[in-house]
């Protein structure tokens, strides 16, 4: 199959699909677009008010960000319906060997036994204006290029913080929507009783696991079902046992009968990030840089991670949910690095850009503005490449991924610097609006600590870190790699470390992060003393990046705005986690010649990959399914033409990360599926579109109506839905 | 790919498509049930006596065996086409370093530039009949099974030594139709005198090489053209440059505008063997001991050929018509591995054969007749088990495949003992009507003789020769391996057995050929000797073979019987080399759920592959080809709705080895294509047909054409077969 992608990929590039311009369907829509659209001459039904309407209610009103994640609401009592991986950290958090809910599924017999997910919290969006002019006002000529971030990231801040001072309860965030250009404000409603009332077994909403994971033909199950609740008031208030179903102002009706091949549908969601607009250096350094060495720390990571997990299911739980985040980069590392190597992307780039400046030095006015412009653009990434295995390392040394205990010892130290500041001149974690999250995430992170592994993670890293020498040398690392064996001291240091920090203990972490530098250099705990001889190493990195977006910022809104000129047309903002509309049609696709992916897969399909792998775990679904299947009991929710139940299906739609969870709509606005993936051609998505292979994945909503009625027998739900 | 292949083939054991009564479409038509057949009802334009006509010119009289393959004639000049893969003997006999035309293709100028095919017949079906009473009569009751078998042998070689006797220039074969039940005598016309005409670059009639072989989508053109030659007075005779094209009775009609989805198509062919009617003791000793034994040696074998070849272009093209043979028959063989395991076919094979037993034993006349039937046939396969692994070593040891020297020894001194004997009573190959053929083969094989390949692979051969141990022993390494050490006893044998041999000189295998038993062993060749002390081993396993034989054809005969009284139909028999039917349609396959293959490749294929793929050699199509595609240069070759012209296509009518070359014919029986192989799925035809899954894969006569035209300008041809 990767010899198809490859085709694929290729016969793209040979074919000039590159060369057209981009094509109608390509666009994730921000929502100040929305009402210059003619959406009906599009295909939809309903009008831009019924999509987004500042003075009333609208579709909008009915989609939710969900720690990173999109949802939706689907009923009138805060029911939410999410992707199984995004709800995936809640059900891991109250599964244990006795209450096997990854195995086994979880359905609440009735509401108050619906869990609390703790680390969950809902975003909803009240409003949005441009502050692009007010932000801007703050960069000054005069400043270098770390002033300038800095002071436009404190002029963001001072707005957030009056706003949300004001606004007791709400949210505030600002979208940089082109880089160093447009700013937009956002409000949000923040709701803080979130509860999981559904999960599949894992076999269902995992199907296909690792194996599948990026590819088409795809069967996984991925839905989860949650609710979110408010004081009684209807105030947005933590958890507590009083508290009512939050009533959203809309909801999505769900459309049972789903939908055919061909059907017009869009997605609203809340897009992470895509780089469509940067130059061919930041490319170059994501291909040859960035993702490589992310794809091979990563790799051992899992390697060791899969070791320790194995014949240990306590074990196994700790570490699966960091696991799946782990495989999930790396497959799509490998499938962006694939794409831009056989599309030849920098190559392509390259050669716009050779275009772009004959078009500059063409008239003299542009070349005045932008002459240096794309030679001031590699400049950058020249500073950034020679940085870069330093940079990456001691961000890796420093992150969760490896070690709690270094990477907690690391926020308290970075805290007691930080906390002294002006509120709104800090890092964001640590300001005031963020500081109770931030002590919450490294305090609830402790659940899955597990000793032996990150020992072992921890020991191989700082070696890695240790091996950067000359120029890329990590001084704070010179005490512990003292003497002359640096493998023996390290051995030392960890055995030492682990034995005496008291960073176990999540009491201490939240006692600490309130710390003063001098109490907390007065400890003597080994971990918060690591975290403070690299603390200047990663000030230095700090300003490095400060300074590049700095540099960086003026310089990319000056491309948006030459390439605008170059192209004669407008562009859509890269995406950037804010609400996004994109929208298309139910379509299969054709990965190489004489092959055709056809846009629904089946119950049955599920069978055969049963049958056909007996010895993947991933592929062995729940044997009431199997039978369901083989007895074709498919209640009132087969595809009529398949005659099967369609589990998941493709569209062609644009779609990334943080679309997870996003409702599929039809053109009414009804659900019809559950955005989860895309096909792995399409993981190059972040830096390239193309209508022929760009191919996003949903749940089919007939499968997960089937998946409640006659798996789960969740009438409850269906009923809650108005689903018959 | 692979992993949708097992679904594919589970796939179709879940949903139980295997328990339908065969398909219409199954089926190998042997030439006397052709006139049974209504073919215009089926969708033909012909009828039976266009197909077959004893007394008058039809079809039939168009389509030849070509060593092994199928060919047809498609000029009244006796222009042949057939498979690259087939004619690959001829191109790699004439080619050299100098003349590279395996690397650069081949194309006679005119008539005079046509190279002989040296080692090359052509063989014309002329009538046949039903022989089986007379065969038969042969078998006396008293008789061992061991005699039973070498009194109709006996009785065969004396028909057709008798026939051709009165029939020079004829040739005679008897068929054995159903196992030790129906015989029949073909008599062909026999073309000695074989030249290469055409044969694209192995670039083009190779493409894809080994990772594609056996696969779709598929994009080699794997055709080439031939001629056949006759002395001036229409007598066959031996190549002279005087000879003159033999003109066929018919010869095809090319129909250049191909043919479409969905179209009706038929094949004919000589398809080499099936075992569809054999019982699963058969299929279990295939899966469990023949194949992975063959596999296990031939892997071995490849990679040491592969080792030799790499580096020495001389070498390369020496070894490289085995080395074809060779991954040709591995993949195949993983191919019906997995399909036997993943169909379970074994299992299933036995849960039909209870039911047959209860069928058997609920009546007491068949109780009676075939009550010990299953269990019998159960016992012979116990006995080859027994064996199997002295008899699978030895017939390795003795084979070409190892050693051109102790093969052709081996040939010499069997020769000497069966030359003695009454001509109908010797081994077929020692026959008078066979011994010329006999000769040439084993001394023009020696062109591709290379010694420290042939010096290695004998090393390893007997090595594992020797670990057959105990009841397993092949006592005539006695000699070789005596001593303490094995392995420094078998390489001071090969040292001194390749410096003294004189095998390596054509003339003199020859010439010993000729010799006696007592004048041979006077001769002290260590590669004689040694075939010397390995006969009594090779005389004991061709005993316990004709004794199998003699057992199992009443048995096998026997199943059948009572098979058609089980299932009420009648069955076809297994494929035998003789000249079969095939008919279907023109029609892609879903190997997994939502995945579909289309039944056309194109040009642009071959294009996305070479550039996806710039590492495997195999993938690199020619830069003309790749400038021809690219610029869309089709001429008139374009399939209207591809855009493009086809290269190859899927159909779903039943065929297998010997197949190879085999016109596809449209309805009213012009050519639209050359059958060359099968998809993965279909390698299990052997063993079990069915219509979800078994396709065969064939050129476009577009593609071929279009080569002639646009890749070699070779119009001398096209206009010979009539096209434009």
């Amino acid at each position: 199959m990767k010899k198809i992608i490859l085709v694929a990929l290729l016969a793209l590039f040979f074919t000039g699909l590159f060369n057209l311009p981009l094509h109608a369907e390509e666009g994730m829509f921000p929502l100040s677009e929305i009402h210059k659209l003619d959406l009906k001459a599009w295909g939809f039904s309903i009008g831009s008010r019924e999509m987004y309407n500042p003075s009333g209610v609208s579709l909008i009103d009915g989609i939710i960000n969900l720690g990173g994640c999109t949802a939706s609401f689907v009923s009138g009592d805060g029911l939410i319906l999410t992707n199984y991986h995004c709800a995936f950290g809640a059900i891991q958090a109250v599964t244990t060997t006795e209450n096997d809910y990854l195995r086994d599924g979880f359905f609440a017999a009735d509401r108050s036994a619906e869990i609390p997910a703790k680390r969950y919290t809902v975003r909803l969006i009240e409003s949005y204006r441009d502050v692009s002019r007010e932000i801007l006002t703050a960069a000054k000529k005069k400043m270098t290029y770390a002033q300038r971030s800095k002071a436009i990231e404190e002029k963001i801040n001072l707005m957030v913080v009056a706003f949300e001072k004001s606004n007791p309860g709400k949210r505030a965030e600002v979208a940089e929507m082109f880089r160093g250009k447009t700013y937009v404000l956002f409000i949000y409603n923040y709701i803080k009783d979130v509860r999981l009332v559904y999960a599949p077994p894992r076999s269902i909403g995992e199907f296909g696991g690792e194996e599948d994971n990026w590819m088409w033909p795809r069967h996984t199950g991925d839905f989860a079902f949650m609710r979110a609740y408010v004081a009684p008031d209807g105030s947005n208030a933590e958890f507590a046992p009083q508290n009512v179903p939050f009533q959203p102002k809309k909801y999505l009706k769900v459309a049972a009968e789903g939908v055919q091949n061909g059907d017009f549908a869009f997605i609203l969601g809340y897009p992470g990030s895509t780089h469509r607009h940067k130059s061919s250096h930041f490319i170059a350094h994501e291909e040859n840089i960035r993702m490589p060495f992310t794809v091979d720390l990563y790799r051992w990571i899992i390697q060791l991670k899969e070791k320790m997990s194995s014949g240990d299911r306590g074990v196994a739980i700790k570490l699966s949910s960091s696991l799946k985040g782990l495989w999930n980069t790396v497959t799509r590392s490998l499938g962006q690095l694939k794409g831009l190597k056989n599309l030849h992307l920098v190559e392509k780039r390259e050669k716009e850009e050779e275009s772009l400046q004959q078009f500059i030095l063409a008239n003299p006015a542009r070349q005045k503005k932008y002459g240096s412009l794309l030679a001031d653009l590699a400049k950058v990434y020249e500073e950034k490449g020679k940085r870069a295995r330093r940079d990456l390392t001691l961000s890796s040394l420093l992150s969760n991924r490896i070690s709690f205990m270094l990477g907690n010892a690391f926020k308290i130290c970075e805290a007691s610097y930080e906390r002294v500041k002006e509120d709104t001149k800090r890092e964001s974690a640590y300001m005031d609006r963020n500081f109770d999250r931030t002590q919450k995430q490294m305090t609830m992170a402790l659940r899955d600590y597990h000793e032996p592994t990150e020992k072992a993670l921890l020991k191989e890293m700082l070696r890695r870190a240790a091996a950067c020498k000359g120029e890329q040398a990590i001084a704070g690392l010179r005490d512990i790699i003292a003497g002359g064996d640096e493998e023996k001291a390290i051995d030392a240091f960890l055995e030492k470390a682990f034995a005496e920090t008291k960073l176990k203990n999540p009491e201490i972490v939240s006692d600490w992060l309130t710390k003063t530098t001098a109490q907390l250099q007065a400890m003597n705990d080994p971990f918060v003393n690591l975290a403070f001889a690299l603390y200047p190493d990663h000030r230095e990195l700090k300003e490095a990046e400060k300074k590049e977006k700095g540099v960086l910022d003026p310089l990319l809104a000056q491309l948006v705005d030459v390439r605008k000129e170059f192209m004669g047309r407008d562009f859509i903002p890269d995406a950037n986690g804010t609400l996004r509309l994109t929208y298309g049609r139910i379509r299969g696709y054709v990965p190489a010649d004489a092959v055709r992916m056809e846009p629904f897969t089946t119950l049955n399909g599920i069978v055969e990959k049963h049958y056909a792998h007996p010895d993947l775990p991933s592929y062995q679904a729940p044997a009431k399914l199997i039978e369901l299947a083989k007895a074709k009991d498919y209640g009132r929710f087969a595809h009529p033409e398949l005659d099967d139940v369609p589990v998941a299906m493709l569209y062609d739609m644009d779609t990334t990360g943080g679309n997870s969870g996003s409702p599929v709509l039809n053109a009414r606005g009804e659900l019809i599926g559950l955005n989860f993936d895309r096909v792995f051609e399409a993981t190059i998505n972040d830096y390239a579109w193309d209508e022929s292979y760009s191919r996003s994945i949903g749940v089919d909503i007939r499968f997960i109506l089937w998946s409640l009625a006659k798996f789960s027998g969740a009438d409850r739900l269906l009923k809650e839905m108005g689903v018959q």
